[in-house]
């Protein structure tokens, strides 16, 4: 099962976070004039993640992404460079016009549960310590990419062993976030 | 954990189909002139699902939908009585004006992976027989419906505890059909 690549930054096992992390400078793919970004603090909800929007390292099924809070990130070189994705979508992408790599990914719509936080590739560190993934999100969605339908099996059962269970959407605590966020925005609940 | 209710059909263990089941008549809840649906065939896919939009038996905090061919349903009785509850649904479904029972509720929506099927609510049958649920569907949803989120972990427990795994969007190989017919509508897979 080991052959499934799920993303390089896990396919030799998962590394733990160091406890206390305070964060790190993102860099991207381009070797001159690369853009930095620092990162204020440990990353939230590190997962892998299989929807077609975020970036993947080269012959990689799944990206790797986490949250930190907006105030936390910080463009320190060649923001220049940084040009939004799809303005349409709700993490606001920020790649660099020459590598293509995704450097941070805001949320700013009004009263959405994922407002104020930004979205963020903690391989692109080059120090190591950002806390470890714990699951896989949008699973199915890596057909939509391009993989073989009949390698799903495969692929769960790599995401289980790698101890990242598998979810076709968030994880549960995430989505009853969203619900529980949902249902007091509705009045549905206090 | 008994005391947490997920469906009448279900609340004293999901009980198996009959191999070979032909169909059956669902009815409405009206004490006179009920409407009917006759379904020709088995169902399949059947779920209790935690969605706000299906109708639910009174107390219970799922519904339980399965689907069959559109062919095979058939209103047989006081059609006059029924219209669609939202006609923006990808579900069409059909509800009866009195008692408000959802009796039938066909996908038409042109290119879409649920095209041709109709979702149905088998305990609306008088004849038991009808493939038993498999799985939960759309369970953080149940939060947007009023359910308390401290509830949700014995909610997920007592459901692995019937034999239907939770999933807050549809089961795995659902999810894999719809994103197979996405990815050969866009071209990525053939």
């Amino acid at each position: 099962m080991a052959s499934v690549s799920i993303h390089p930054s896990v396919d030799g096992g998962v590394k733990p976070g160091k406890t206390g992390f305070a964060g790190g400078t993102l860099t991207c793919h381009c070797k001159s004039n690369p853009v930095e970004v620092q990162i204020g603090s440990d990353c939230l909800h590190n997962h892998v993640c299989g929807c077609t929007k975020c970036s993947k390292p080269a012959g990689a099924a799944f990206s790797m992404v986490s949250v930190v809070t907006s105030d936390n990130v910080k463009v320190t070189k060649n923001a220049d460079k940084l040009a939004v994705v799809d303005g349409n979508a709700l993490i606001q992408r920020h790649a660099c016009k020459e590598c293509g790599v995704h450097m941070h990914g805001p949320v700013t719509r009004a009263n959405h549960p994922f407002t104020g936080l930004s979205f963020i590739h903690t391989e692109l560190s080059g120090t190591e310590g950002f806390a470890a993934p714990t699951f896989a999100a949008f699973v199915s969605s890596v057909i939509e990419g391009g993989t073989d339908p009949s390698k799903m099996d495969g692929i769960r059962a790599r995401l289980n062993e790698l101890g990242l269970p598998p979810y076709d959407t968030l994880s549960p605590g995430l989505m009853d976030y969203i619900a529980t966020f949902t249902a007091k925005a509705n009045g549905v609940l206090k």
